[in-house]
Parts: C-alpha cells; sequence; structure tokens
C-alpha cells in the first residue's frame, strides 16, 4: 500500500497560516511526521492562495524535501504551479491531478508526456462526476488510454474513481468497490488510489466508518491512498487487511508491527 | 447478515461443567444474552459426552427454547444426537452441519429431505478439506446440486468454505473471500456461513484481526456467521459493513446502532 500524506494542505486552517508565514519548522516537521508514520509521498496543497499558488507550491516542494528525503504529491489542478514546483522537485514527484475534464487534460498532458511521473487520475469529465462502476470505467478507459498512447508507463497511473457518501444512496460505496475491482481485473499493473472519508460524510462516527471502509476497499484490491497517517487504527487496519488479502509474506508485517505497538489501539 | 450465537458449546470449560449439571439458570441466561445482542439461532453443541450427546443435546435445546422464542442451530455430527434434538426443537431449527463426506452424507440428508430446515453445508470431501476456490467450489456444487434435488430450496443452504490460518499460507484469506463471492455469483439466494476466528490462529491480536476480516468478508457477500455476538466491536463491524457495502436503507441501521451505544467501543 502506497500512503500519501494529506495533511500538508492550505484548506486546513492551522496550517494555511503555517504557509502564509512560511513555517518552515512546522512544515518540516508535519513533512517528517507523517514519513515516520508510513507516509511514501508528502501532498502539497497551497490552493487557497490564488495568484500566489505557484510560489508557496515551489516553496512547500523545497521544505519539505530539506526536511526528509523523500517525494512530494503536487496537489494542484493549475498547470502554471505544478510546471513551477516540478522544477523544483528532487526525484519523480507523484502529480495530483489529471481528469478528463478537456481544459484539464490538454494542460496537463504536456508536462507528464513521457515522463515517470506518477499521475493520479481522476474518473471526472465535463459531464461531471460518475456515481455508477460503468460510467467511472468509460472515462477510467479513456484516461488510461490517452496517458499510454503519451508514453506513461500503466504502473504509474493512479486512478481514483471518486467516492460518494454512502448517506447519499445505499449503492454508492458498493458501485465504487466494484469500479475498484474492475480496474484491477481489466488493466493490470494499474494503481488505484482514493481519499476516502467523503464515504463517511453526513452519518455519525465517520472515523471508524472509514477505517472500515478501508478494509473493504484493500480487499477489493486498491493498493494506493491519500490520508492522514497518524490515524492509528486507520494504518492498523491497512495493515492488518493487506496481511488477510495475502500482500504479507509469512505475516511478516503483521508481527512487526505488533511488535512496534501499532495495534495497541485505544482510537 | 444472519447471527449464529456460538457460546453454548460443551467444548468450553465453564459451559461444558452447567452442561454435566444441566444449570438451566445458566444456559437460559447464556441463550437470552446472546439473543438481546443480535443472534437469530442459538448454538446447541454437546459434542463430547460420548454416548450421553442425545440425551444432553436434546436438554439444551429445551432449555434454550424455554427461556426464549428463538431456534437453535443443532451442531453435532451424529445423525442420532440430530434426530432427537430435531424432535424436541420448536419450529424450523438449522442445522450444523453437513458435509460431502460420504456416511455423514447419507446419514443427514433423510432427517432433512424435503423440510424446511436451514442446514450448513460444510466444503468438506473424504478426500480432505479443500484449500482453494477452485476446490471448495467442486465440493459446494455437488453438495448444492445433491441438496437441490431432494427438496431443499436454496435459501436454506449455508455453505461454509471452511477458514484456514493466514499463518499457513498468505493466499489462504485470499482464496476463502474468492469462494464466497463466487458462490454467490454462481447460486442466487445462497446463504454463506462460517466460523471466521480459525484465521487468526497462530498470529498476534486475534480479535483485531477476526473482527477485521469480518468486514473483508460482508465486502465479498457473506450473509451469516457463527460468532459471539458479545463481542461488541464485531458486531460493530458487521453493522457498519453491511451499511458500506449497501445493505441498509438510509443509513437507519448504521443510526440507530448509533444510538443505541454500539458504536461506543473500547474493545
Amino acid at each position: 500500500m502506497e500512503i500519501v500524506g494529506e495533511l500538508i494542505n492550505a484548506s486546513r486552517k492551522k496550517i494555511r497560516d503555517d504557509i502564509r508565514e512560511k513555517n518552515r519548522e512546522v512544515i518540516a516537521s508535519v513533512a517528517k511526521e507523517q514519513h515516520e508514520h508510513g507516509a511514501s509521498f508528502i501532498d502539497v496543497n497551497a490552493g487557497i492562495f490564488v495568484g500566489k499558488e505557484a510560489d508557496y507550491l515551489t516553496w512547500l516542494v523545497s521544505t519539505v524535501q530539506d526536511a526528509l528525503d523523500a517525494p512530494c504529491c503536487i496537489d494542484s489542478p493549475d498547470p502554471k504551479a505544478v510546471e513551477a514546483a516540478m522544477k523544483v522537485h528532487k526525484g519523480t514527484p507523484m502529480l495530483n491531478s489529471i481528469s478528463l475534464e478537456k481544459d484539464r487534460y490538454e494542460a496537463m498532458l504536456p508536462l507528464i508526456r513521457g515522463t515517470d511521473v506518477k499521475i493520479i487520475a481522476l474518473c471526472m469529465s465535463d459531464e461531471g462526476m460518475p456515481y455508477t462502476k460503468k460510467d467511472r470505467l468509460k472515462i477510467a478507459d479513456n484516461l488510461i488510454n490517452g496517458l499510454i498512447k503519451n508514453n506513461i508507463k500503466m504502473e504509474n497511473i493512479y486512478v481514483d474513481p471518486l467516492v460518494h457518501p454512502i448517506g447519499s444512496g445505499n449503492h454508492l460505496g458498493k458501485e465504487f468497490l466494484d469500479s475498484i475491482r474492475s480496474l484491477h481485473e481489466q488493466y493490470e499493473g494499474i494503481h488505484t488510489i482514493c481519499g476516502l472519508s467523503n464515504i463517511s460524510y453526513g452519518i455519525p462516527k465517520r472515523k471508524f466508518a472509514n477505517q472500515l471502509f478501508m478494509a473493504m476497499a484493500i480487499t477489493c484490491g486498491l493498493n494506493a491512498a491519500i490520508l492522514n497517517p497518524l490515524d492509528k487504527r486507520m494504518m492498523a487496519n491497512i495493515i492488518a487487511a493487506e496481511t488477510l488479502i495475502g500482500k504479507d509474506d509469512y505475516c511478516m508485517n503483521y508481527v512487526q508491527a505488533y511488535r512496534d505497538g501499532l495495534f495497541d489501539l485505544n482510537q
């Protein structure tokens, strides 16, 4: 499971101020803490700073990479900001994200064509967001074929089918889970990714529901996620679910996690 | 999800003594408590009392059904004990179990032919226990066809694919989960059932692993289970997983469970 740490996002009030004030210490420590807790990519998002996004985003990338040796997930719909951030990024970043929306697709494609960048491909088009497996797979198929044609490797494509709240319709969780399963059945080597907290929007005990839904998504093949790696039960569920689904030789990760106290849960 | 409460089993030291002493109060209260916590069937097992099993089993059925208005799951491989227990049972029981082992199959079939009894069909044959999905489905297909030919309704067949410890092989969890999924894809109306605690045999934090594996099995279609309904997080995971997979209109069970404090978890 590849974890993208989601905490350095300007939409979070506290972090917003730290970014505005370019508080290196805080950003560095939030990056390090996420990395120590299992994040292999550090998401950086400065989307709310209209007109200044490129400046803040490049600062975030440099600050994170000065603090630790890990790639960033450059999180912006603005091709200029993404391009600037990619210029200062050391090694191969992840990009969050491309979609089938015409403007976004055409603006992002030149930045990634023929590169080894890992690209999050949102199942979204100019017709809007899909709600069924069928509609998701239609969009995903166009995205995947387009990216492959532009010399992007299958294993560098991270498809995000987009989760909708279960409170908006009984079927929405299953449609999402079936989409994950079908993507792995139909595109060998593909990655699937999501930020799944949307599933619990509008119902109580959101953390509990999200932690459980993660294990259900892993059962269907999910192999990357954007989340808060400091959520101890979420990380415990990921480790255990991957063991139970057969991705942990001799249960070594499970036993190591147990020895490290990661299963001492009170959350 | 149909829950079979597993606690009245003579293999449990404490219960064994209560059965031997025919302690009505204890058996009645253990039955009631399981029913109040969501068990729709009360498993009764007196298997260790060789030669006296029929006597103890009939006493258990009467004692449980005097205490509450619920069916039992008559749990014995001995056709004589099962026949005696069925005679005193009020309403339609569940039987645990038939298998493809020739002697057991031929001894049990006459007891259930043409009845409305709910029958647990173990994926086991005289060649032993299957470990792959393919071998499980071969046995299940023979069992299901045999039972249908003998006028047992599809919805009264509860196939148990049998869980093996993940510690014995990485693939064993996935083979089991894939078996559950395929059974529901291939036999409309079928029930699948299991006692899944075997999955965690030999690894630490067994309750945690079992609780999570339950949500994973529900993701694949599992719709009945033999378990301890007093395990609060297990029951919470079942309610939440069924909501997330689309079996809870308007999240009403989820919200009710939240209001009833079932999600106030410290386990």
